[in-house]
């Protein structure tokens, strides 16, 4: 059984550190909040993150060093915009090169557009972009710590630190899948929460089952077609950190990006949503990003467009919809097809 | 504008019969049943099977010669069971080799294994299987009927007859799309109540969304294995008659699939609960077809076989998910990476 430090004690960390004391590890869940630490080494609970019983095999630290003494692997669960500034703190404490980096946090960095592996890649002293692993796929923690079914994928460019991740997690409630496609398993799991904006809008306005059926599945071959002209594999959109992620998130009530969508679609406006919700909606963020990438890469990408001029300038959702809705008529998969032709031809 | 005949007056042949109506056609909708067919021509209402107002331009027919007489198209909406009467039916009444004839039903011929298109063209006299269009998607015919956005897919292996077909349905708030790959359309339609069924297991278990979401996606990807070893296109499997129908069914309690599954996961038997519903349930005979294709290609069809031994072997669905859970580690894509790698190799 190895030892694991987990960084970042939200409801997604916590329910990976049960995950893998469930398979005998000995997993230090670190927090920079002491008193987050101690309320969980004293009371064995999480309360304001996930509520459930944390087992004894694992141990909360509010300081890093001691958290990273003699671990074997590493999971980094912080939001995006925090990744750059962890992986410093990691180099002032470690200069261990041979610890396995996993990461779990879904999201492009504005701007530089860079995914996490890449961010992590540059910032990690004794490391590069295709040593560090990504975990994503359809997984509320609650269902997790739960020990409810529940399946995911790892993915690295080095396919064995890709296998020791799935070594570390896999168990007979939690399936780890491996892929060679980082690229589709980071883009589809960050672009999903622009799929999930516009479903909570097409529910917002009203409409039923079938518009939010089209929303999702126009939008993934959208995706798709981002992904797939940045390099990935369009194989990638149909699996697990794929669909599957976009039919938990845009079913689910649960899901910010839906709730910003569905109050959006209701008639208020970006800011007001924002206030109201007094949490980072990290869609809204993405939306921005690949609308950039979209222009760079020449790909059309009519509902990111529209989702992007709902939010930015101040487009009424009803008439984007109809835009949408008559635009020429075409083919369903005629880009996608011809990037995949060119792929494999 | 065009006179058009509608063949099925269930809701889904009803609420196509509306769409053409607002295009301007002038509709036949024929009904084996002749006070059906009396009720909506005197009330305007076809209320057992969709509760809206019938617009003036359709009008109803119980004798099927005098519902083609100068028909320029046929639009076929029956159950699977009844396609082959239907067109023996219709090569009684009319000789007439130039009508396109588009149909909407959803499955496969048990034994033979044959897609609704290949039963047409057998059956039809002065057609062959290549001149059939198929029209399929998310689509509740409730919400078409409340003209609610719709979007569907036309296909036909002659694209010019998928062309008249879409150039007849679309309007501002149903969306055709046409596709080359009517053999993926086709197959992704029938295939889906598979899935359907998997996920009412998987609730009527009690498990959590991230259970259903994995049943949903690698539920997918196995549909997309056998579709593909058949010479299919994967991507349609990402399209809307692929995904985009598997969310409508997989996350409606209206779905009849999806309820007789759910009843077999809280531990029903089949016998019990065909007769509970008092109905036929297409996704039942589907999982025999699926199984014995998948036996002939020698494709792995994990969940369709587990699915297989629920409903036929009595086999409890508890020890199923804990066999699917606990398969051999592997790659998420790698079969169907290899399928499209020879495709377009």
């Amino acid at each position: 059984m190895s030892k694991i430090a987990v960084l970042g004690a939200g409801s997604w960390g916590t329910a990976l550190s049960i995950v893998l004391a469930d398979n005998g590890h000995d997993v230090r869940l670190w927090t920079h909040r002491q008193e987050q630490a101690q309320q969980i080494n004293e009371t064995r609970r999480n309360e304001k993150y996930l509520d459930v019983e944390i087992p004894s095999q694992i141990d909360a630290y509010s300081n890093l060093k001691d958290a990273l003494s003699n671990v074997s692997a590493v999971v980094i669960v912080v939001p995006t915009k925090a990744i750059r500034e962890v992986c410093q703190q990691l180099n002032e404490v470690t200069q261990d090169d041979n610890v396995t980096i996993i990461h779990a946090t879904k999201g492009i960095e504005p701007l530089s557009l860079k995914r996490v592996s890449q961010m992590i890649g540059e910032e990690l002293e004794g490391y590069q972009e295709e040593d560090i692993v990504v975990l994503s796929g359809p997984s509320h923690a609650e269902e997790v710590a739960l020990r409810q079914p529940t399946t995911v994928t790892v993915s690295s460019i080095n396919l064995e630190n890709a296998k020791i991740a799935q070594d570390l997690f896999i168990n007979e409630a939690f399936r780890v899948y491996t892929s060679p496609d980082i690229l589709g398993i980071e883009l589809g799991g960050a672009l999903k929460n622009i799929i999930a904006l516009g479903a909570g809008i097409s529910d917002g306005l009203g409409y039923g089952d079938n518009a939010k059926a089209a929303l999702i599945t126009r939008g993934l071959a959208e995706i798709a077609r981002l992904g797939t002209s940045l390099g990935a594999n369009p194989l990638s959109f149909l699996g697990l950190p794929g669909v599957g992620d976009l039919i938990v998130t845009c079913t689910s009530v649960h899901s910010r990006n839906w709730r910003a969508g569905n109050l959006l679609g209701k008639g208020h406006k970006l800011d007001d949503v924002l206030t109201e919700m007094g949490m980072v909606v990290e869609g809204v963020r993405t939306v921005k990003a690949a609308y950039q990438f979209a222009k760079e890469q020449q790909v059309e990408m009519p509902i990111t467009t529209g989702i992007y001029q709902v939010l930015f300038e101040d487009k009424d959702p009803k008439d984007i919809v109809e835009q949408l809705m008559n635009r020429t008529k075409r083919e369903e998969m005629d880009d996608l097809a011809k990037l995949l032709m060119e792929r494999y031809s």
